[in-house]
């Protein structure tokens, strides 16, 4: 066994309830019993394809070159979508062609990119709901075993893939602020933004988050840095501006959740 | 390491919140090093045997031969039900002895059976609340080691073993229609039946699900094939035919769940 | 690959919504391929390090010598608190020094501490919010690639650590009862208090819990030894006396949760 043991990396909307990532781990073990095999989350908000590229691009810089993954949020499964197999610079991204890769393809030097369409590679008496298990792992089990990504089906171009639009971020007030919006909330209630930390770069003592509701955070470097029970805004583990509150759940406390506009406001 | 390094699978009542089910994970790490331990779920919903009995019997097949089956859904932990190591044609199951494993038993060639008493093969000083830690996974573990199941304990009838009832369905309406069972809904809403898509097999067009509120539901291949919002019938990935509403919650809009007789009208 | 393969186990606070623990599997992955990982449990109650101290203490004793905890409850990230890798006559426990491995260092024979300050042996970049993906992570990995504990940083004597109090038992009425709290409430709702099986070891039939709210629980030996929906106290699987209900949910239906006074009575 070489140091380049294949590791493959789940990512889907499936929740722990029900066994559909045990069993998609259950294909692979059949396919490719050696591969390492790390869930990323398997709870993206249901159908949510933003908030699955959004964490799928943050995430994987930090896996090891060469690792395969696999992610389904697939509100389209068993209709004329593609799947398919993007391969990157460093690793390969296995996905319904619906988006979910818009934030890797922004981010990573894509090398190619392949329909997966050859039944060789797919587990024979496919269903038409659950390509997770049908489609997507024994595709990725199968690159694991060392099959080159051609083999899964024709060459397609990369820029012929779906793209979803992420809220973008527009100076405003003669460069002095910007406009941004709230991404997700995470599990503690932290509101991670489209802003990122280069933006306040230098700037941190003048800078500030303005919500629409009327709250305005100041920046400090972590929680730490404040009282119990106060907001503030800080440059999240991704590098986007994060929105907390220490020991409290900022989403509900200060009422922001995905979609709500905020002002970053640079010299106030 | 040979291409038939052991796996083992579990699947319990556990829940994720407590450290039950990494125990389980250690007491095997320590007896078996290099057995992967894959999770098909913890979240059967608590002391529900049938659920457990029907998640664990669809789910089977998709591991690999040999694979060792860890179940426990155990309500009369520390009774004088038995523990079991049932040995079918392809894989090994070791469960408590109350009907979890009842669907397995339907559905694979059974071998043999073993009541697991043999103290060399459980951990000192043993429990009666956490035989998932004393008894089931080192049972486990010993077996991915070599163990012959033989040696966990005495050989008994599989026949004696506890099966539970699942709901049947019966024709009615001179065939024209059967009457069925919600089994339980997923994570997304989606409602299990009873009813299985073999019944249904070239009448797809005529055939619909008449539920007892007042529903009707036709038949499609998957959700992309209705608009968002719009009820439908399929076979899921099971085999069996589900209620779900693309983009939304079928149990709680349609006002069903697991226990709620449904009909199965072929010739609508 | 020889049998004592590293064994890496994780337990933190991080929930399984947001990928967290995912990307901190990608780090140890990147630095140590071979090396095992297990989830204890990624739902430790937020930033309550009481919670996390006593499951990792009641845990660790299941796990293989050799093994190497990640544990992050870590309210104070970010800010001077140390982060520490406190090595055991059998195991290595890395954490930040809060209090966390209060329980561990109570019952494991201590053999040396160490501060995590070595930077070749974290993320480069360092965030200030997520030590778990940038500093406890890759200082877990090195340590399984067999760098010495000593590498990590200067020595500290482990009784400077941080030790939090666990609510002590207090015996009373000439010795004839005990003083106890209850601790944390598993997923089902079981009561674990801070009394131990030992305290009644031969006087189980006299013995009893008394709540502050007025109800007594009888002793039994496990659940089914009383009917459905009977309350109980038994001694549970980590060896603490619990207070549970028969299908039911304890903490809900007789009103207690942590930190609850109760009464141990010996001769009733």
């Amino acid at each position: 066994m070489s140091t380049t043991q294949p590791l493959i990396v789940l990512m889907t909307d499936f929740g722990l309830q029900d066994p559909y990532a045990g069993v998609m781990k259950g294909v692979i073990a059949g396919i490719s019993p050696h591969t390492s095999v790390i869930d990323l989350t398997h709870c993206i908000s249901a159908q949510n394809i933003l908030h699955g590229a959004l964490l799928l691009g943050s995430s994987a810089p930090y896996f090891p070159d060469g690792t395969i993954f696999t992610a389904v949020v697939d509100p389209g499964v068993g209709t004329a979508r593609n799947a398919i197999a993007l391969v990157t610079e460093k690793q390969v991204f296995i996905a319904p062609d619906n988006g979910l890769l818009s934030s890797v393809m922004k981010t990573e030097n894509i090398k190619e990119c392949f329909a997966i369409t050859n039944p060789s590679f797919m587990l024979a008496g496919q269903s038409a709901t659950f390509h997770g298990r049908d489609v997507f792992s024994p595709a990725a089990a199968h690159l694991a075993n060392g099959v080159a990504p051609s083999r899964l089906g024709k060459a397609i171009d990369p820029d012929s893939c779906i793209r979803i639009d992420f809220p973008e971020n527009s100076p405003c007030d003669s460069g002095n602020s910007w406009k941004g919006t709230v991404l997700y909330a995470d599990v503690y209630g932290n509101l991670i933004t489209s802003l990122t930390g280069d933006m306040i770069k230098g700037k941190e003592e003048t800078a500030g988050i303005r919500t629409e509701n009327g709250h305005i955070l100041s920046v400090y470097r972590t929680y730490g840095d404040v009282d119990k029970g106060v907001a503030l805004a800080y440059t999240g583990s991704s590098g986007f501006l994060e929105i907390g509150i220490r020991n409290g759940n900022a989403s509900s406390i200060l009422g922001l959740e995905a979609g709500d506009r905020i002002t970053l406001l640079l010299n106030r």
